[in-house]
């Protein structure tokens, strides 16, 4: 019996209240509006934003919620008006949109898009309202995607079909961590062949800088972290060398300087760590080293550096998602994977099904953890 | 009598100590060895990077020194291995030079020379030793230029040769402030046509970042300055605005983002404020915006920012001597002075010979004041 025009009643994980477990629960999804979509999400990632809004630090989390924004599904329908996807389209969720229409999109500079900002911030659909209750209440959308739920409604804009022999357990994850640091290193640095690199952090984010980093030719990569666990990970990468910063007997800027003589053509910031972030460009060359922030800091925290860094040809910059235009280019990026040009599977160190889902968030504290996916569905058992 | 060869007494203005006034001194000015020029200096303009050395707060200042960094005059000779100036040559210094053959020259993306950096720093030649001496003491060179003597000597990669049409008086402020400024707007940030930009500070420099804007088609400049008297002069620049910050009801950086819908293209600091730096990059456009740190801070100062506003587009970025490489490109500016491209004359608001140079210090701490040019020749009077 078709579902199309009515409402869905499946499960979700609702985060009622933040510091507190996700709460497996039924929910009711209304169908899609005007330019909306409604995905049966298949497997979704755990990311770190994930759980930095559940922890409650993020001050503009809003309960109840559901949270998720690195999941990959198929298209159950569409509302009036929908043209760029079908019933039936393999896609993944976009949590940076793109409309094509608003001056970031329209610029060229850019891949932020402006056009839904103010309500993906509100946690609301564009039309100001949301699509999911729970037990009479509205649930709150999260990053415009919310794929912690079985079915999800989306923005149009928001969404892309990729090509269904793309294995949805591997594609969620191009929602976010992996495209997020490839395109950290293709798109926003473009790092020139022959170029130095540093990474600062080896998680999901960073090994995909590697990653990037590789493709573009780099010729000495450096990665750094604290849990020498890492080392193996980043080197499989294709990581030439791993510091840990603990490790040695000067701040790590210091020390990267001077084994580079004189510093790096571009660092990444896979941290959010804002100490890490003044490391990663004060371990910048003189005269021309850029250094990218990609990992998100704590609510209020600030970055600093003396403006000699800055006046000496240093360059401080950043990107989210990559500075990747999802629409547009990660339908390459798949393209890629199953070429064999991009690791994914490698990155998966976890799988749960979808009534574990509390667990992946205590995996990921866990240094050995990259990413966790998670099976949403009821009829396949993914342990 | 030809001076070639031997020791030439002269008259300097000798920074004793910090916080006192310049003395005017008879020095002894030894001749240039290999690789060096010996220059008498005809005029040199007083820069802010005189006076903060001078005060004491630079915390590498040291005394005693020949301070001055904007000064054109006569190659009077040259010692050996030197091919790029001969005597006769009107010159102008360059406090950063350009050797053409360390790794930042050969980068070909900054004009940062590493060559005599060290010594150059230390104040003295690249052999290690001082040309000057006073009442049996040796004198400190500054920036490699010192040009606060009626004769110096440079490295000869410090040192540019230009078209003798070209008026001194008016050449030697292309030794600092003016291709500073300028050089930020096209070299560094390469303005585009079309694009809005805001300019913090509207000494020399600003408006030279004014004259750049405008050189590269800039659509919309806005001139910001704490006096008002800074209007006429930004819009005799060319600024298509004028705002003073205290004079408006909220943050700086918010009111220039609400009034070009969300921010500008790129922005330049031109104050040495570090708060003002934050100001011009948070006035930046998300995406795309792009701030240009030219002021020097003082010591031990940094800049500050939540690291959103880099994730978000914003680059932060600086530059030294506008990004202009000496050797190879003022000669250009001097032709696009000569055919009326480029304002110079514009900027002299006082005029000075060389016994009254403190008067000039006293001026320059005067809003009204943009450049003070002081004439180094006992042989003509130009006042």
């Amino acid at each position: 019996m078709s579902t199309v025009g009515k409402t869905i009643t499946c499960k979700a994980a609702v985060a009622w209240e933040a510091g507190k477990p996700l709460s497996l629960e039924t929910i009711e999804v209304a169908p899609p509006k005007a330019h909306e979509v409604r995905i049966q999400i298949h497997f979704t990632g755990i990311c770190h934003t994930d759980a930095y809004t559940l922890s409650g630090k993020d001050p503009e989390g809003a309960f109840p919620i559901v949270l998720g924004h690195e999941g990959a599904g198929i298209v159950e329908s569409v509302g009036e008006g929908v043209t760029n996807v079908r019933p039936g389209d393999h896609v993944v969720a976009l949590y940076t949109p793109e409309c094509r229409e608003c001056k970031f999109c329209k610029s060229g500079k850019t891949n932020l898009c402006g056009k839904i900002r103010a309500t993906q911030g509100k946690g609301v659909m564009p039309d100001g309202t949301s699509r999911f209750t729970c037990k009479g209440k509205p649930l709150l959308h999260f990053m415009g995607t919310s794929t912690f739920s079985q079915y999800t409604v989306v923005a149009d804009i928001s969404v892309v079909t990729i090509r269904p022999d793309a294995a949805m357990d591997k594609t969620c994850l191009l929602g976010c961590g992996i495209t997020t640091g490839y395109g950290a290193a293709v798109v926003t640095a473009k790092v020139e062949k022959g170029s130095s690199v540093a990474v600062f952090g080896c998680g999901c984010v960073g090994l995909s800088v590697i990653q990037g980093a590789i493709k573009q030719g780099a010729g000495r990569i450096i990665a750094i972290d604290t849990n020498d666990g890492k080392e193996k990970w980043a080197r499989n990468f294709g990581a030439t060398e791993f510091v840990n910063p603990m490790k040695i007997d000067k701040p790590i800027q210091d020390y990267l300087v001077e084994i580079t003589d004189g510093g790096l053509d571009y660092t990444f910031d896979c941290t959010g760590n804002v100490q890490v972030m003044r490391a990663a460009l004060e371990a910048c060359h003189k005269g021309w080293g850029e250094s990218i922030v990609i990992g998100v800091a704590a609510a209020g925290q600030e970055i600093s550096t003396r403006p000699f860094q800055l006046v000496t040809g240093r360059v401080w910059k950043g990107c989210a998602f990559g500075g990747i235009k999802g629409r547009s280019q990660l339908p390459n990026l798949v393209d890629d994977y199953l070429e064999g040009k991009l690791k994914v599977d490698e990155f998966i160190t976890d799988r749960l099904n979808f009534d574990k889902i509390n667990k992946g968030f205590e995996l990921m504290k866990d240094g050995d953890c990259i990413r966790a996916v998670v099976n949403m569905r009821d009829d396949v058992d993914y342990n």
